[in-house]
């Protein structure tokens, strides 16, 4: 089996943000050689998530919608003890699943036909980084 | 690693239902020889969830029950641009995980004693795929 | 490809607990001998769920608070078939993701300076048991 391991690094201008990381995956995935297996999209925080979903900006919006609105604003006991009061942000993160692991088939994402990558910033405008692990043949 | 990639193809009676493909599942890695490793389940679509439970009927109700209160019926900006009017079902995709990776052991799946793996449509009434790879020795 | 199969098994002093697992979770992957790969975290009973956070006990709280207020007490159709009356624990299961795909790297678990692997029972007081996959090189 082959390993390939690299980054994708974001800076959001805002505090919560979706971004279409499709591209980058995908430059990842040809970088790495493999043809065949499968890539774990990991962020290193719990304050953002990566996701599935259809390319639509509308959805997006919903999307965030959502997770404001079961997550609503509040007093969070883990704002008592952390200086970014991310309480809130770390919920949304494990509620929308946080990572992602995703096929790969003749060295490219294998997604349906309107299938995009999003990353889904809940705690932003500081740099995070996404573990990216392409691994098969 | 060998890996083996086929679908399953539902096509539902209703708009929202949940069925049991623990056998399509099954015969897929039969069919693959893959002794042991893992199963990606990957929806081709993002308006359907592959999730495990424990198998019974009322539990199946309960899950459609807590995605439909979670996930309440009403204006999606989603629906301004999709002639489906799906953003609901979009939603519930995201919330219920929409993909599940299986281990593989002995040439089967490795669940618990009552595990069963389902597949919860939420916009069907139309031909969908699930996409099976299946990874390992 | 190399796998190995072993379980972390939990029995919890409450019905609803969390557990940092981490160190259970490194050294099976040390017993592995996998360099570089990756580890499906998949617990054998749907009322419980693996997941990632940052390590801070008030999160845990907070997440656990979070899990009560959108699965609140209640009558669940499953509570009708079912002697332990969990379907509430099965839901909170589902919402939460059940089960964790984690890169390893270098022989260790590649996690962010602060992510921490959680073992969330939702049923407990009763032996439970955790499958760990290691699949890599």
């Amino acid at each position: 089996m082959k390993t390939y391991r690299d980054f994708i690094r974001i800076t959001t201008a805002d505090k919560r943000e979706i971004r279409d990381i499709t591209r980058e995956v995908s430059q990842i995935i040809a970088k790495s050689g493999v043809q065949d297996g499968m890539v774990l999209l990991f962020p290193h925080h719990t304050s953002a998530s990566v996701y599935v979903s259809d390319s639509d900006a509308t959805l997006t919006e919903d999307f965030m919608g959502l997770m404001e609105r079961i997550v609503p604003a509040g007093e969070y006991k883990h704002d008592l003890t952390d200086a970014r009061r991310n309480g809130r942000a770390h919920l949304m993160s494990l509620l929308s699943g946080h990572n992602l692991t995703l096929p790969v088939t003749e060295g490219a994402l294998d997604l349906g036909v309107y299938q995009t990558v999003y990353y889904a910033e809940f705690d932003g405008m500081r740099e995070k980084e996404i573990l990216v692990k392409v691994m098969g043949e």
